[in-house]
Protein backbone atom coordinates (compact mmCIF):
# COMPACT_ATOMS: atom_id res chain seq x y z
CA UNK A 1 0.00 0.00 0.00
CA UNK A 2 1.54 2.89 -1.25
CA UNK A 3 1.10 5.76 1.69
CA UNK A 4 0.77 9.34 1.38
CA UNK A 5 3.83 11.93 2.45
CA UNK A 6 3.29 12.11 5.98
CA UNK A 7 2.14 15.87 5.93
CA UNK A 8 -0.97 14.63 3.71
CA UNK A 9 -1.52 12.14 5.84
CA UNK A 10 -1.86 13.81 9.01
CA UNK A 11 -4.14 16.47 7.26
CA UNK A 12 -6.15 13.37 5.94
CA UNK A 13 -6.43 12.26 9.59
CA UNK A 14 -8.02 15.37 10.85
CA UNK A 15 -10.53 15.77 7.94
CA UNK A 16 -11.64 12.34 8.91
CA UNK A 17 -12.61 13.43 12.45
CA UNK A 18 -15.47 15.77 10.95
CA UNK A 19 -18.64 14.44 11.31
CA UNK A 20 -19.91 11.73 8.29
CA UNK A 21 -16.02 12.20 6.65
CA UNK A 22 -14.83 9.19 5.64
CA UNK A 23 -11.42 8.38 4.34
CA UNK A 24 -12.10 8.77 0.92
CA UNK A 25 -13.89 12.44 1.28
CA UNK A 26 -10.87 13.03 3.59
CA UNK A 27 -8.53 12.18 0.81
CA UNK A 28 -10.06 14.16 -1.33
CA UNK A 29 -10.20 17.20 0.79
CA UNK A 30 -6.26 17.03 1.59
CA UNK A 31 -5.57 16.46 -1.95
CA UNK A 32 -7.48 19.61 -2.99
CA UNK A 33 -5.85 21.73 -0.10
CA UNK A 34 -2.60 20.68 -1.52
CA UNK A 35 -3.60 21.00 -5.47
CA UNK A 36 -6.05 23.52 -6.08
CA UNK A 37 -6.52 26.16 -2.90
CA UNK A 38 -4.19 28.69 -2.77
CA UNK A 39 -1.18 29.53 -0.54
CA UNK A 40 -3.98 32.30 1.38
CA UNK A 41 -7.05 30.26 1.54
CA UNK A 42 -4.80 28.04 3.44
CA UNK A 43 -3.36 30.21 5.56
CA UNK A 44 -6.87 31.80 6.13
CA UNK A 45 -8.24 28.43 7.10
CA UNK A 46 -5.75 27.61 9.07
CA UNK A 47 -6.70 31.23 11.05
CA UNK A 48 -10.13 30.74 10.53
CA UNK A 49 -10.02 27.17 12.88
CA UNK A 50 -8.35 28.73 15.41
CA UNK A 51 -10.16 31.74 15.48
CA UNK A 52 -12.92 29.82 16.21
CA UNK A 53 -11.25 27.98 19.01
CA UNK A 54 -10.54 31.31 20.63
CA UNK A 55 -12.41 34.31 19.57
CA UNK A 56 -16.34 32.11 20.33
CA UNK A 57 -18.15 32.19 23.53
CA UNK A 58 -21.36 30.54 24.54
CA UNK A 59 -24.10 33.03 26.20
CA UNK A 60 -23.89 33.24 29.81
CA UNK A 61 -27.49 33.19 29.76
CA UNK A 62 -28.63 30.83 26.89
CA UNK A 63 -25.59 28.97 25.85
CA UNK A 64 -25.70 30.12 21.97
CA UNK A 65 -22.59 31.24 20.37
CA UNK A 66 -21.25 34.74 20.33
CA UNK A 67 -18.52 36.84 20.23
CA UNK A 68 -19.52 39.01 23.62
CA UNK A 69 -20.67 38.38 26.99
CA UNK A 70 -24.42 37.85 25.83
CA UNK A 71 -25.70 36.73 22.66
CA UNK A 72 -28.07 39.08 20.28
CA UNK A 73 -31.11 37.10 21.06
CA UNK A 74 -30.82 37.90 25.14
CA UNK A 75 -29.69 41.43 24.37
CA UNK A 76 -32.97 42.31 22.53
CA UNK A 77 -35.12 44.04 24.57
CA UNK A 78 -37.81 43.37 22.45
CA UNK A 79 -38.18 39.76 22.73
CA UNK A 80 -40.06 38.08 25.14
CA UNK A 81 -37.73 37.09 28.07
CA UNK A 82 -40.59 34.77 29.96
CA UNK A 83 -41.01 32.88 27.41
CA UNK A 84 -37.67 30.02 27.06
CA UNK A 85 -37.22 27.64 24.46
CA UNK A 86 -35.27 24.59 25.38
CA UNK A 87 -33.25 23.16 22.87
CA UNK A 88 -30.57 20.56 22.25
CA UNK A 89 -28.19 22.06 20.01
CA UNK A 90 -26.99 25.39 18.95
CA UNK A 91 -27.55 24.23 15.31
CA UNK A 92 -31.79 23.53 16.43
CA UNK A 93 -31.42 27.19 18.03
CA UNK A 94 -30.58 28.20 14.34
CA UNK A 95 -33.38 25.90 12.70
CA UNK A 96 -35.98 27.65 14.75
CA UNK A 97 -34.78 31.24 14.97
CA UNK A 98 -34.74 30.94 10.86
CA UNK A 99 -38.07 30.40 10.84
CA UNK A 100 -38.76 33.48 11.80
CA UNK A 101 -41.59 32.88 14.15
CA UNK A 102 -40.41 32.88 17.60
CA UNK A 103 -40.31 35.97 19.99
CA UNK A 104 -38.84 34.28 23.03
CA UNK A 105 -35.53 33.40 24.23
CA UNK A 106 -33.56 30.29 23.70
CA UNK A 107 -31.82 27.58 26.41
CA UNK A 108 -29.29 25.40 24.53
CA UNK A 109 -28.47 22.08 26.50
CA UNK A 110 -25.61 21.42 24.60
CA UNK A 111 -26.71 17.56 23.91
CA UNK A 112 -29.43 15.48 25.39
CA UNK A 113 -29.50 12.84 28.62
CA UNK A 114 -28.01 9.36 26.72
CA UNK A 115 -27.45 6.23 29.29
CA UNK A 116 -25.60 4.46 25.66
CA UNK A 117 -23.23 7.15 25.30
CA UNK A 118 -22.58 7.88 29.32
CA UNK A 119 -24.03 11.71 29.25
CA UNK A 120 -25.37 12.18 32.17
CA UNK A 121 -27.38 15.59 33.76
CA UNK A 122 -24.28 17.37 34.58
CA UNK A 123 -22.76 17.09 31.29
CA UNK A 124 -25.39 19.03 29.95
CA UNK A 125 -26.58 23.02 30.66
CA UNK A 126 -29.50 22.11 32.90
CA UNK A 127 -28.65 23.19 35.77
CA UNK A 128 -28.53 26.92 34.65
CA UNK A 129 -32.14 26.75 33.03
CA UNK A 130 -33.29 25.17 37.03
CA UNK A 131 -31.83 28.64 38.29
CA UNK A 132 -33.67 30.62 35.76
CA UNK A 133 -36.35 29.55 36.62
CA UNK A 134 -35.93 29.68 40.58
CA UNK A 135 -35.08 33.63 39.75
CA UNK A 136 -37.18 34.53 37.67
CA UNK A 137 -41.10 34.64 37.56
CA UNK A 138 -41.24 32.95 34.05
CA UNK A 139 -44.26 32.09 31.63
CA UNK A 140 -43.55 29.07 29.68
CA UNK A 141 -40.92 26.46 29.13
CA UNK A 142 -41.01 25.62 25.91
CA UNK A 143 -39.45 21.64 25.88
CA UNK A 144 -37.88 21.35 22.00
CA UNK A 145 -35.81 18.49 22.59
CA UNK A 146 -35.85 15.89 19.85
CA UNK A 147 -38.39 13.02 19.92
CA UNK A 148 -35.35 10.74 20.08
CA UNK A 149 -35.49 8.14 23.31
CA UNK A 150 -32.43 10.39 24.52
CA UNK A 151 -34.47 14.24 23.66
CA UNK A 152 -37.74 12.34 25.63
CA UNK A 153 -35.66 11.49 28.74
CA UNK A 154 -34.21 15.09 28.45
CA UNK A 155 -37.71 16.43 28.58
CA UNK A 156 -38.70 14.26 31.10
CA UNK A 157 -36.40 15.15 33.33
CA UNK A 158 -36.62 18.44 33.07
CA UNK A 159 -40.25 18.37 33.67
CA UNK A 160 -39.95 16.79 36.93
CA UNK A 161 -37.34 18.86 38.09
CA UNK A 162 -39.35 21.70 37.46
CA UNK A 163 -42.71 20.37 38.53
CA UNK A 164 -42.39 22.16 42.05
CA UNK A 165 -42.70 25.66 40.39
CA UNK A 166 -45.64 27.66 39.14
CA UNK A 167 -44.40 27.78 35.31
CA UNK A 168 -46.14 26.27 32.24
CA UNK A 169 -44.31 24.00 30.75
CA UNK A 170 -44.93 22.59 27.24
CA UNK A 171 -43.85 20.31 24.68
CA UNK A 172 -43.45 21.08 20.67
CA UNK A 173 -45.76 19.28 19.29
CA UNK A 174 -44.57 15.79 16.81
CA UNK A 175 -46.52 14.21 14.50
CA UNK A 176 -46.43 14.06 10.31
CA UNK A 177 -44.67 16.58 8.70
CA UNK A 178 -46.45 19.32 6.61
CA UNK A 179 -46.42 17.86 2.75
CA UNK A 180 -45.66 14.29 4.10
CA UNK A 181 -47.63 11.32 2.80
CA UNK A 182 -48.79 8.84 5.80
CA UNK A 183 -48.33 5.63 4.20
CA UNK A 184 -44.38 6.95 3.93
CA UNK A 185 -44.43 7.96 7.73
CA UNK A 186 -43.04 5.40 11.04
CA UNK A 187 -44.85 3.70 12.99
CA UNK A 188 -43.50 6.31 16.01
CA UNK A 189 -44.52 9.33 14.02
CA UNK A 190 -47.66 7.49 13.46
CA UNK A 191 -49.11 7.68 17.19
CA UNK A 192 -47.60 10.43 18.20
CA UNK A 193 -49.80 11.80 15.39
CA UNK A 194 -52.59 10.40 16.86
CA UNK A 195 -51.64 11.03 20.28
CA UNK A 196 -51.44 14.59 19.26
CA UNK A 197 -54.47 14.78 17.29
CA UNK A 198 -56.92 17.72 18.20
CA UNK A 199 -60.47 18.43 17.77
CA UNK A 200 -60.98 20.28 14.05
CA UNK B 1 -31.68 35.49 9.49
CA UNK B 2 -29.65 34.75 12.41
CA UNK B 3 -26.34 35.02 11.45
CA UNK B 4 -23.27 32.90 13.21
CA UNK B 5 -20.65 34.93 14.99
CA UNK B 6 -18.18 36.12 12.49
CA UNK B 7 -15.50 33.54 13.17
CA UNK B 8 -17.78 30.39 12.80
CA UNK B 9 -19.05 32.31 9.28
CA UNK B 10 -15.61 32.17 7.73
CA UNK B 11 -14.74 28.63 8.76
CA UNK B 12 -17.92 27.45 7.24
CA UNK B 13 -17.03 29.80 4.00
CA UNK B 14 -13.57 27.70 4.17
CA UNK B 15 -15.14 24.19 4.37
CA UNK B 16 -17.49 24.96 1.14
CA UNK B 17 -14.59 25.56 -1.01
CA UNK B 18 -13.71 21.76 -0.20
CA UNK B 19 -15.09 19.08 -2.86
CA UNK B 20 -18.95 18.23 -2.78
CA UNK B 21 -19.34 20.29 0.65
CA UNK B 22 -22.42 22.19 0.49
CA UNK B 23 -23.34 25.02 3.18
CA UNK B 24 -25.24 22.62 5.52
CA UNK B 25 -22.13 19.79 5.82
CA UNK B 26 -19.81 23.17 5.78
CA UNK B 27 -21.82 24.34 9.06
CA UNK B 28 -22.35 20.94 10.43
CA UNK B 29 -18.32 20.82 10.04
CA UNK B 30 -17.88 24.16 11.65
CA UNK B 31 -20.06 23.94 14.75
CA UNK B 32 -18.07 20.36 15.02
CA UNK B 33 -14.97 22.21 15.63
CA UNK B 34 -16.01 24.87 18.07
CA UNK B 35 -18.27 21.91 20.04
CA UNK B 36 -16.44 18.88 19.79
CA UNK B 37 -12.89 19.19 18.61
CA UNK B 38 -10.31 19.55 21.30
CA UNK B 39 -8.18 22.59 21.31
CA UNK B 40 -4.75 20.50 20.58
CA UNK B 41 -6.62 18.65 17.59
CA UNK B 42 -7.56 22.59 16.26
CA UNK B 43 -4.33 22.80 16.79
CA UNK B 44 -2.60 20.12 15.16
CA UNK B 45 -5.40 20.40 11.99
CA UNK B 46 -4.95 24.03 11.49
CA UNK B 47 -0.88 23.27 11.62
CA UNK B 48 -1.46 20.51 9.39
CA UNK B 49 -3.04 22.76 6.52
CA UNK B 50 -0.04 24.68 6.29
CA UNK B 51 2.56 21.92 6.66
CA UNK B 52 0.65 20.30 3.08
CA UNK B 53 1.56 23.47 1.57
CA UNK B 54 4.64 23.89 3.16
CA UNK B 55 6.77 20.64 2.92
CA UNK B 56 4.79 18.68 0.24
CA UNK B 57 6.55 18.40 -3.37
CA UNK B 58 6.47 17.53 -6.75
CA UNK B 59 8.91 14.80 -7.83
CA UNK B 60 10.98 16.31 -10.30
CA UNK B 61 10.90 13.84 -12.45
CA UNK B 62 6.64 12.39 -12.79
CA UNK B 63 4.86 15.20 -10.96
CA UNK B 64 3.76 12.51 -7.99
CA UNK B 65 3.87 14.15 -4.69
CA UNK B 66 6.95 13.44 -2.09
CA UNK B 67 8.82 15.33 0.87
CA UNK B 68 11.94 14.58 -1.58
CA UNK B 69 13.56 15.58 -4.81
CA UNK B 70 12.55 12.71 -5.99
CA UNK B 71 9.42 10.23 -4.84
CA UNK B 72 9.93 6.53 -3.73
CA UNK B 73 8.48 5.66 -6.77
CA UNK B 74 11.13 6.92 -9.22
CA UNK B 75 13.65 6.31 -6.45
CA UNK B 76 12.92 2.32 -6.40
CA UNK B 77 15.87 1.27 -9.02
CA UNK B 78 13.61 -2.67 -8.89
CA UNK B 79 10.97 -0.86 -11.07
CA UNK B 80 10.93 -0.76 -14.48
CA UNK B 81 12.07 2.94 -15.22
CA UNK B 82 11.42 2.28 -19.52
CA UNK B 83 7.64 1.84 -18.85
CA UNK B 84 6.03 5.32 -17.95
CA UNK B 85 2.02 4.94 -17.31
CA UNK B 86 0.38 8.52 -17.48
CA UNK B 87 -2.44 9.74 -15.33
CA UNK B 88 -4.80 13.02 -14.72
CA UNK B 89 -4.01 13.33 -11.07
CA UNK B 90 -1.88 12.06 -8.30
CA UNK B 91 -5.44 10.40 -6.65
CA UNK B 92 -5.00 8.15 -10.21
CA UNK B 93 -1.57 7.58 -9.20
CA UNK B 94 -2.89 5.84 -6.06
CA UNK B 95 -5.44 4.29 -7.38
CA UNK B 96 -3.43 2.39 -9.89
CA UNK B 97 -0.29 1.88 -7.47
CA UNK B 98 -2.55 -0.14 -5.00
CA UNK B 99 -3.71 -2.57 -7.10
CA UNK B 100 -0.09 -3.21 -6.72
CA UNK B 101 0.30 -4.48 -10.17
CA UNK B 102 2.16 -1.93 -12.18
CA UNK B 103 5.52 -2.19 -12.06
CA UNK B 104 6.80 0.34 -14.47
CA UNK B 105 7.03 4.01 -13.37
CA UNK B 106 4.23 7.10 -13.62
CA UNK B 107 3.80 10.55 -15.29
CA UNK B 108 1.02 13.06 -13.46
CA UNK B 109 -0.46 15.67 -16.45
CA UNK B 110 -2.41 17.37 -13.43
CA UNK B 111 -5.28 17.10 -15.11
CA UNK B 112 -6.74 17.43 -18.79
CA UNK B 113 -7.28 19.62 -21.74
CA UNK B 114 -10.41 21.07 -21.45
CA UNK B 115 -11.81 23.67 -23.62
CA UNK B 116 -14.37 24.18 -21.79
CA UNK B 117 -13.07 24.79 -18.70
CA UNK B 118 -10.20 26.93 -20.31
CA UNK B 119 -7.03 24.28 -19.56
CA UNK B 120 -4.64 24.22 -22.31
CA UNK B 121 -1.48 22.16 -22.91
CA UNK B 122 0.74 24.68 -21.36
CA UNK B 123 -1.52 24.52 -17.51
CA UNK B 124 -0.70 20.23 -17.68
CA UNK B 125 2.58 18.64 -17.28
CA UNK B 126 3.12 17.54 -20.80
CA UNK B 127 6.47 19.14 -21.92
CA UNK B 128 8.13 17.14 -19.59
CA UNK B 129 6.93 13.59 -21.13
CA UNK B 130 8.18 14.96 -24.27
CA UNK B 131 11.20 15.85 -22.94
CA UNK B 132 11.48 12.18 -21.01
CA UNK B 133 10.64 10.56 -24.56
CA UNK B 134 13.74 12.61 -26.18
CA UNK B 135 16.43 12.12 -23.91
CA UNK B 136 15.60 8.05 -23.19
CA UNK B 137 15.40 4.58 -24.74
CA UNK B 138 12.19 4.09 -23.41
CA UNK B 139 9.71 0.96 -24.21
CA UNK B 140 6.33 2.05 -23.41
CA UNK B 141 3.58 4.90 -22.76
CA UNK B 142 0.65 3.58 -21.38
CA UNK B 143 -1.67 6.66 -21.28
CA UNK B 144 -4.26 6.33 -18.39
CA UNK B 145 -6.21 9.29 -18.69
CA UNK B 146 -9.68 8.83 -17.79
CA UNK B 147 -12.97 7.72 -20.76
CA UNK B 148 -13.80 11.75 -20.52
CA UNK B 149 -14.12 14.01 -23.55
CA UNK B 150 -10.99 15.52 -21.80
CA UNK B 151 -9.03 12.77 -21.12
CA UNK B 152 -9.69 11.25 -24.22
CA UNK B 153 -8.75 14.46 -26.06
CA UNK B 154 -5.05 14.51 -23.90
CA UNK B 155 -4.81 10.86 -25.01
CA UNK B 156 -4.84 11.88 -28.25
CA UNK B 157 -3.09 14.83 -28.14
CA UNK B 158 -0.18 12.76 -26.73
CA UNK B 159 -0.16 10.37 -29.24
CA UNK B 160 0.31 12.56 -31.77
CA UNK B 161 3.42 14.70 -29.89
CA UNK B 162 4.82 11.40 -29.39
CA UNK B 163 3.98 10.20 -33.31
CA UNK B 164 7.46 10.84 -34.54
CA UNK B 165 9.28 8.86 -31.78
CA UNK B 166 9.78 4.98 -31.80
CA UNK B 167 8.04 4.16 -28.58
CA UNK B 168 5.45 1.80 -27.78
CA UNK B 169 1.86 3.73 -27.01
CA UNK B 170 -0.83 2.33 -25.44
CA UNK B 171 -4.54 3.11 -24.35
CA UNK B 172 -5.49 1.35 -20.92
CA UNK B 173 -8.67 -0.69 -21.85
CA UNK B 174 -12.22 0.39 -21.66
CA UNK B 175 -15.49 -1.68 -21.08
CA UNK B 176 -17.99 -3.18 -19.05
CA UNK B 177 -16.82 -3.44 -15.10
CA UNK B 178 -16.14 -6.72 -13.82
CA UNK B 179 -19.16 -8.03 -12.24
CA UNK B 180 -20.86 -5.26 -13.79
CA UNK B 181 -24.09 -6.12 -15.59
CA UNK B 182 -25.27 -5.49 -19.62
CA UNK B 183 -28.13 -3.88 -18.98
CA UNK B 184 -26.83 -1.23 -16.44
CA UNK B 185 -23.90 -0.04 -18.92
CA UNK B 186 -24.56 3.37 -20.40
CA UNK B 187 -24.27 3.55 -24.11
CA UNK B 188 -20.65 4.46 -24.35
CA UNK B 189 -19.26 2.51 -22.26
CA UNK B 190 -21.14 -0.42 -24.32
CA UNK B 191 -19.79 1.02 -28.05
CA UNK B 192 -16.20 1.11 -26.25
CA UNK B 193 -16.65 -2.91 -25.05
CA UNK B 194 -17.91 -3.31 -28.23
CA UNK B 195 -14.44 -1.64 -30.23
CA UNK B 196 -12.19 -2.86 -27.74
CA UNK B 197 -13.38 -6.48 -28.12
CA UNK B 198 -10.83 -9.54 -28.51
CA UNK B 199 -11.06 -13.50 -29.71
CA UNK B 200 -12.30 -15.34 -27.17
Amino acid sequence: MLKYPKPLEDLIEDFTKLPSVGKKSAERFALYVYTKLSQESTEGFAKHLMDVKQNIRLCKNCGNICEDEECSICKDASRNHKQILVVETIKDLYTIENVNEYQGIYHVLNGAISFSKGIGIHDLNIESLIELVKKNQLDEIILATNATLEGETTARYIKELLSDYPIKITRIAHGLPVGGEMSYADEMTLLKAMEGRREY
